[in-house]
């Protein structure tokens, strides 16, 4: 498999790009507009041809690439049905798989950041997007935000994957760059160390984060695949 | 590749199932509930496992296996985004490739039977469901028929394959099994010999069929995957 994890650092996001060695079938994981001239240059010096982009939400912090790049290579846009991104051209739900070449994706819906978010189950890796961070939790103060909803897939969905499974999240701000279920399950600030869903939901309620800065033209962009962003 | 052609004689409906030899996964095109047995023997006497079953559309004349499927077995239910079946696992939409093992389904919107019609591209061969019949076409009579969509879809996205390609309709009620682009083009009653699309039009407008008898139970039915009957 080709596997990079590439980063955006204006707003800390983590992007995947995964590929078939055998088929040169791609996939990408929460593509960010403004990298695109990067995916486009790595999908070529690999010989690879992107199937998919994936996304873990509708982001409120970045841009999605999704549209761009159907637009200038016809890669197709997958979103969680519940997202309310019907820009999208398959909309998936809790338990599908989905193949490119031989990387065999699973979908996990796991609520709680926004209502449509999903993570991606690979082999030995889970994409987890803004639901479980390294040491952290995406927030859950807007979008559908609900912690106990949170609490619940990261308890049901994410810590029940095998202990060594690999966890990629959508976003470190501290330069980690992977984890394991394991290492979550006892050193997580919000939700290791056998947290109760209490303690979890009472924890972000305490968080008073400000208003995300880019939330309101983000929003409505990713809405139409980043293609369309709302007036200032 | 595993191929058997599937007859549900009731409704003359025909199902398809397609399986990969390498990998044992499959896939079901248009189950219908009555014949569940059926596809759960032919399954595992060739030792496959059942991805997804895919509708072309939703169906007026017999009730999907979709759901029966999906519960007995954890296939996962593919149906076009305009369908309005919301209980899908997968809503896809034009131009959307799906994976199973080494088969590589690509959907067509062909809509005008009615307006979430998808056809199903795989190599050599077409499924048409109720757009293309042999010799024919779906009614444009309810369910958002439109005949001149329907002649648009049959000309633009499926004519446009090439000549040789096989051409499997979702029902026959005169014995045929297996048509070719080519053929259709040259012989299609209602389509076929360079037929305009007002002559098209107007032949399916004279038609003055009988209201569908299964359809008052079907169709809120297949709009649940096949799992609720409605009242009589």
């Amino acid at each position: 498999m080709i596997f990079r994890q590439l980063f955006e650092a204006e707003t800390s996001t983590y992007s995947y790009l995964l590929g078939c060695e055998r088929t040169r079938r791609a996939l990408l994981i929460d593509p960010v507009a403004s990298e695109i001239a990067e995916y486009l240059e790595l999908l070529n010096s690999h010989h690879l041809k992107l199937i998919y982009t994936l996304e873990t939400h509708v982001h409120a912090d970045h841009i999605t690439g999704a549209g761009l790049l159907r637009e200038q290579i016809g890669s197709k846009s997958v979103v969680h049905r519940d997202a309310g991104a019907m820009c999208a051209d398959l909309l998936v739900t809790d338990g599908v798989s989905l193949q490119v070449g031989d990387l065999d994706l699973q979908v996990r819906h796991t609520p709680g950041h926004t209502s449509g978010c999903v993570s991606y189950v690979m082999a030995d890796r889970v994409f987890t997007g803004d639901a479980l961070l390294i040491d952290g939790s995406g927030r859950t103060d807007f979008q559908q935000g609900d912690a106990g909803q949170l609490f619940d897939s990261i308890t049901y969905k994410l810590f029940t994957l095998p202990a060594d499974t690999l966890v990629y999240p959508g976003h470190d701000y501290q330069g980690n760059t992977v984890s394991t279920i394991k290492q979550e399950i006892a050193k997580n600030a919000r939700m290791g160390k056998g947290r109760t869903r209490d303690e979890f939901i009472a924890i972000m309620q305490d968080l008073k984060l400000a208003y995300p800065k880019f939330i309101d033209k983000a929003l409505p962009a990713n809405q139409s695949c980043g293609l369309v962003t709302a007036e200032k």
